[in-house]
């Protein structure tokens, strides 16, 4: 039989924006289906961007960073309505390329909620009519929203992560109940505007994938930021005090915070709930998360998954890749595996960024390893950006002297990591960063003090 | 006979520093003259340092980039005063770095004038006092200064580049004569301060080095804010006009400038004058440079040289790695010669930077290549962070599809431009960038933006 296209996908996030294009690349005829009336998926509307944009136009109208050492430019603070206005500009330039994008490869984006009726058949409802349209492979990529709080979510008091945005005013004292990335970033940009910040999360670290060291920085910043950090506790009880616009938090511990606001960033839920999945033979588990294999490829064979639906990392970057690799797979395009040497970025101020293994990923499988370090107050870039607090590593292999991973905290950590990044998947060691000759300035050159500090140690052990 | 060092440098900015560190490391006594009070050499005092970071005070200042359409930031317009506070600020700190570093590396600073006695012997002169030291090696890195204008450089409307930041206050017009990479530098900045910027120079384009499409990019954008170009012009005439603290400027095709301030960047002399240099058997050409061979000795085999006194390319970053090699060469320690992939950076506003061949090279060469491009307007973090005019290209050989050149204009490009580095020093190709995952979002994407673009291309051809 003749479907409708080659490839529905469902959601117009990272994930499947990348997989129509590749589909429509090797000539195969691909649709997205979009409920909101714009694509972009929570990464674009309520998620990464924003998220992304408001930590850039915070740095910005805070003058977080060199300006704070000017005396004659006094720190303005910020309101929610100028942060948002440049948010929403931001957004709205993302959707047009995004459109264009589409657009330019013949990807159709088709408005409504999709629902199976059957592995090959979804429904798209859109203004209470209902078409059906068919498909040989299906890709859902319909993402994930938060997890529900324990009380009421008004969007006065009460946020989680996709509305704090609609806040109405900066508050005074913010609470924020999960310590993940989403509740970390966060906790350090609204500690920039000088928002009294409480972080609460059951275990006694947070973002154990990281390097220890660069978490316990980042930690010591944020502390000298008034953010208050309360590990290893859980919320026992938690209720608005009415009149008071203001919240109660009793934690298990006997310890209450009462903070103007609330946002719960306890985790996501992948977004299957009303896609009726049992129709196409398929199950999510109790997160609403679908299992996939190598292929991105469900338990039903013409239809693939790809992005934050099915979990961790849930970057937008891999839902990308995941996206096109999935497409690759269903058309037989031959297509590399993902590198190893994937990096993580957390958008926190000071940002972190790393690639490949961390100190106790090493010392628990015994590679014998040598780090070697920069600090930004070493590197005249890092003074001349008045970072004076960045903190740079690598990991060499002792022996072989090769990169084993790369981790950062400080100024555009996230762009510096692609440098160890590209050196790491091509097979490169310590000589490549002693023998390469980077720009002067630039924060790049933390790669040759790093090589140099651990030559030292290599050479004298 | 038992010299008092192994190796005496002459000269205390990078090139000098470098090579006395290696020497220092190989258990070398080192010692470095310098006749200033302060060691850094023109590099920290009056070039780099204080250039780069007079850019980043001018760029946070006027709140280039983001803040620019916020509506409720007014556009602030810097005195000097702040801007040199920021910088004198920097150079404190950065001396500090460099003192311990050389304190840490038992490198012994002598403070005088250095004039040669014989190959061995040099007499420094301090406070009229006369002392000689000798060492087994000297290195030259006496550095440059700038070639004297045609009129009196009177500090208050005539300057070079090694005095303008002593201007009493702002222009409201500068000349700016030669077009070099200096020149460039300062025109932007200039220019972005609201000063109105004439820049004269005797050739039809400025920087040949650099990928033609860059240039033009810089020259559009450098006239939107009001930079006038004269090329392909020379200065026939040019005198202070009395009362007026003004500049008249008649050049050869009969056009006539008058200006508040005129900056001569019209080349730099190396620093060989005052040296005695014939003493040790050396001549300098009749700009004062040194000649060296490929291990940076002179025609005396004991005498070395290093930095802008031996030319081009006059960057702090390869002075720092000629000096490390100049050192290795003495001390006979085996070092992998400077790779090919020497990045170029110039800090205008906005930035440039390239690594490996420009099209034109290549198409005189006849070697078959496509180009890759991408607009910082078409990436998330382009438009995140407010520069929509920032453009990158790489050019990939079309039967390899090895990269052979990456060309950036735009912010961060110093910092961007390594990953392309590391992929072409380690010999890799598109199919790195098309398989490589990039944090999002970044400007890095550039890579993987500009990698789609050329693969493209490379499949229909």
């Amino acid at each position: 039989m003749t479907y409708d296209y080659d490839l529905l996908v469902i959601g117009s996030g990272p994930a499947g924006q990348r997989a129509a294009i590749q589909a429509a690349k090797v000539g195969k005829r691909a649709a997205i289906v979009e409920r909101s009336r714009m694509v972009g998926g929570v990464c674009l509307h309520t998620g990464t961007i924003p998220s992304k944009t408001f930590r850039e136009a915070v740095m910005s109208l805070t003058c977080a960073g060199q300006s704070s050492q000017l005396t004659t430019v006094d720190r303005h603070r910020p309101t929610i309505q100028e942060l948002m206005h440049r948010v929403n500009s931001v957004i709205e330039i993302e959707l047009q390329v995004i459109a264009r994008q589409m657009s330019r490869n013949n990807v159709d984006i088709l408005s409504g909620s999709a629902r199976f009726i059957d592995t090959h058949t979804v429904a798209i409802s859109c203004d209470s009519t209902d078409r059906q349209v068919t498909a040989d492979f299906i890709l859902i990529a319909s993402g994930s929203s938060p997890a529900a709080p324990p009380i009421d979510n008004d969007h006065e008091v009460v946020f989680t992560s996709d509305d704090i945005m609609q806040i109405p005013k900066l508050p005074s004292s913010l609470a924020i109940i999960g310590g993940g990335v989403i509740g970390i970033e966060y906790a350090s940009m609204f500690a920039e505007l000088g928002v009294k910040v409480t972080l609460i999360d059951r275990n006694q670290r947070p973002l154990e994938f990281c390097d220890i060291e660069i978490i316990d920085e980042l930690l010591h910043q944020l502390r000298q930021k008034r953010v208050n950090f309360r590990f290893g506790e859980s919320v026992k009880n938690i209720h608005r005090i009415e009149g008071k616009k203001s919240v109660a938090i009793e934690l298990d511990s006997g310890k209450h915070v009462e903070v103007d606001a609330v946002l719960f960033s306890i985790g996501r839920i992948g977004a299957t709930g009303q896609l009726a999945i049992d129709k196409a033979g398929i199950s999510a588990d109790a997160r609403g998360r679908l299992k996939v294999n190598e292929n991105h490829q469900t338990t039903t064979p013409n239809i693939y998954a790809a992005g934050d639906v099915i979990g961790f990392p849930a970057l937008a970057s891999t839902s990308s890749e995941q996206g096109r690799l999935a497409a690759c797979a269903m058309f037989g395009v031959v297509a590399a595996p993902t590198p190893a040497g994937l990096p993580y970025g957390i958008y926190s101020i000071p940002e972190i960024s790393m690639v490949g293994a961390t100190e106790q990923e090493l010392t628990a499988s015994k590679v014998p390893y040598e780090i070697g370090v920069a600090r930004y107050a070493e590197i005249a870039r890092g003074n001349i950006l008045n970072d004076s607090s960045g903190f740079f590593k690598m990991i060499f292999h002792s022996e072989t002297r090769k990169l084993l991973g790369v981790h950062c905290i400080g100024t555009q950590a996230t762009e510096l990591i692609h440098i160890g990044q590209a050196v790491l998947t091509l097979g490169g060691g310590l000589d490549y960063f002693l023998e390469t000759v980077f720009n002067y300035p630039t924060l790049a050159e933390c790669y040759k003090v790093a090589a140099y500090n651990a030559a030292n140690k290599l050479h004298k052990s």
